[in-house]
């Protein structure tokens, strides 16, 4: 598997190139960004450069498309769409994710067949640049009721909801924070199959019992109650060796960026030991 | 446009061979019927006979399977569609239907996750013999709150849910008891495509609010406030040509089921009458 | 029905503005052209109020991707296919079309794998838009055997494709040279269904044996043996109410271009009139 | 990986029960068979006692329905699909497949749009049951001339073909004697994905050119010139862990039906020694 970053977790990080050579500074090999944001600050050549010297890859790029509101919304972002997609894959990024979230102030039904119809055309533009899709189901319970109607958060809904997608680059994006809020056992990781998992993040959660624990309240891998080592072993032993990105949200932290990599680096090198 | 019946209102009906010969007595074109269970009622070459020597062809038939419920029960009922299907082909018949129910007890967007996936299924078996299915919405507002999530029940919501479904089989059941409490006014049928209308049932509404309207108890074309004459003649105006069935629910008539079929013929001479 | 342009048969049009300006003056509602393209020339203020002013619509646009060789030039169009959506809705032009050549160098089998795949990807984006897709096969019998191997040119093969590629806005272009050349009778455009049809090109041909047409010789409506008149009233008789735009590939005419558009006018008139 | 059986080099053998229990008897742990004819055989407990009993599992069911000549025939076999898919299920048999010849009589272009719709659906099907569809391709050279026009033989082409079909269930069927006969490397196994290969044949070919290589001449794995042992290590090396049977298509054996297991077993120990 791969050690991989999102920015989430590393405090004011100033650009991609600082993130990127950051990220192989502190034994990172991959960074979750947008390539297209990418190439537009620092060029083509230079994208790529500053990747391959460093060894590090695009883990995943966030899916930059509205398929919450509107179909006007909607729409408009397509555009958007296909240039990341192009972007990615001349970076050699295969993996856009998007996130779930578990209420919706939208009638639920509706919501889901727009949004089915709409991450399909997603899922069908990404598959042209053979970039697969990954949901992530978001298991706080607080957001489950923070909009007016409960839609999806566990991951059977969320297969669920990939099989009527029903397009064959569609997966899963597992966060060990949702899996722990949605009550599941680290054991239940060995259910899932190599092929649904698309793209991987790990963060840690206070000792409190699930139902309490906020989104945006994460703490670095090693530093809570999650069995991560476990977690990871099981994803290789189904045979995921795919990035996992580190994701921590969390209020604005006091340490300086540097030193946040460095805290990044010393959770990873715990969780990761032994598998 | 073809006159023609469904069973709802025409009380209680021997056999499918006396629904077939009625129908033409009183001037009616078409039956709603199974065509599956029309031949294993009377054989595959007396059923033909039936229809043909009456002049009478079946509009519509019900979709024989379990869309509503789960996933195991969905395909125990896949062996009797495919067979519904031949049957029906067999007699030139070549539309089915399926009505939405407006509240679900499940979870509504997992609901619709699964429902979307197996209507999918049904429309694109159907589509192999050259089927359409017809989504019937269905306006009554008791029915709205009969269960614990609200489903959908507007045009809109159907028709952008066909596109989700995305076969291009699939089209609306337009009622004009559900159109009428949903508070569409009879000008909107022109809004429609006549490739969206796969099926049409009239019946008619007391005079109540459309909220205090029930879903079971429906007057007879003519009886009550419904511009059924407006309502066809629009249905006429956007292209549609196909069979316009009497659906009557209603509490048991005290009408034997001659004079229902008498007062079913008076009740279309009436609304058909300019057209 | 709606009498249309294309640049096809009209000499030398120095920009889109005199095309739409000409179409107006010498009686035509619509002009088939690249909305995209017109936006660029002169704006989408300009767009808008040159098509206003002079009560043109635009009949349909090309489908500006290339489908026809390899994943990766497939790919590189779809930006402007996206772009070209954009600007089409913006002029409420809601028709697209692409051709079918009846031969082709690559293995017959596996192009009509790719081109399925990537015509349902380009109809799925156009229905973001509520663009209709539509499919013109081509007659003409030096085609069929212009490249190494058959692909297909009848309109039973084409619909048959139509349901292989699933997508509920494909249709077929239907021209009158290819309906001609394909040997199909006046009488048969009435097997076709008005929601089958995205868009119609008319034009004539010489009195030869079918299989002597060639496909850039034809003839101005009126100036040929097609009978025109039956082929318009036909379309009328089964619903069609959309564009019929002229097409006339032929050599560099002696005209210039203002002649073009009057003798155009004069074909119009006389093929339909007593429609 | 568990070994499996086909029918095909095991001589007369007189009933499914007799397959089965020979397959244990010589070390087998799957035999391919349908389902359906099984149950009807012997009775659904008694197929389900057989199975448990001598430890053997259902490789692969053949796809009962004829995908290959016109769509009434298609039609026709659905209802046996479902049966099938019903009958696989409930003894937990989870992948069926087909195989591609290389050639037809029917234009190859509208052939493989039939055959992708037909395809597409029963994949479909399957999937409602959780049942995946795996295609085979045939590599042999005589069989690519055999009929009138070239249809699609490598492996390319069939993944490409799967793309298009787009349905999550289909992947291929891989038999190291079309392997062979594509011209394809032992290490080639590498470049697929676990996730694409839904069954394994195996069969050995004499030592000829792969152009001379006739499809019913197969050898018993081992007695030939492929490296069956590269070729088992790298679908291991890829994670599949599923089954490969034995599939020898020859000319009528001298042996008696025991004898041909006994072979069989013999050329399974030693390919699959040191894997």
């Amino acid at each position: 598997m791969i050690r991989g970053l999102t920015r989430a977790g590393l405090g004011n990080i100033e650009s991609n190139e600082q993130y990127i050579t950051n990220a192989a500074k502190y034994g990172f090999q991959s960074v979750d960004l947008n390539p297209l944001s990418l190439i537009e600050e620092v060029g083509q050549e230079q994208a790529k450069h500053l990747l391959e010297s460093n060894q590090v890859i695009i883990g995943s790029s966030d899916l930059t498309v509205d398929w919450r509101t509107t179909d006007e919304q909607f729409r408009e972002g397509l555009q958007s769409l296909v240039q990341m997609a192009e972007a990615a894959t001349s970076l050699n990024c295969y993996s856009c994710c998007t996130y779930i979230l578990p209420s919706t102030d939208q009638p639920a039904a509706s919501f889901m067949a727009a949004a089915t119809r709409r991450l399909r055309l997603c899922a069908d533009i990404l598959d042209a640049y053979g970039i697969r899709l990954g949901l992530e189901f978001v298991g706080c319970h607080h957001l489950r009721t923070q909009w007016k109607n409960p839609f999806i958060w566990s991951v059977e809904d969320t297969l669920d909801w990939i099989e009527t997608i029903h397009a064959p680059n569609v997966g899963l994006l597992v966060d060990s924070y949702h899996w722990h809020t949605n009550g599941l056992a680290i054991e239940e990781v060995l259910n899932l199959k190599k092929e649904q998992v698309v793209h991987v993040h790990i963060n840690d959660a206070y000792d409190l019992p699930i139902e309490e624990l906020l989104d945006y309240e994460r703490l670095y891998p090693g530093e809570g109650v999650i069995d991560l080592q476990g977690f990871l072993k099981n994803l290789k032993a189904i045979g995921y060796t795919g990035v996992v990105s580190q994701e921590v949200l969390a209020p604005t932290p006091t340490l300086d960026s540097s030193e946040l990599f460095a805290k990044s680096k010393a959770g990873f090198d715990s969780v990761f030991a032994k598998i």
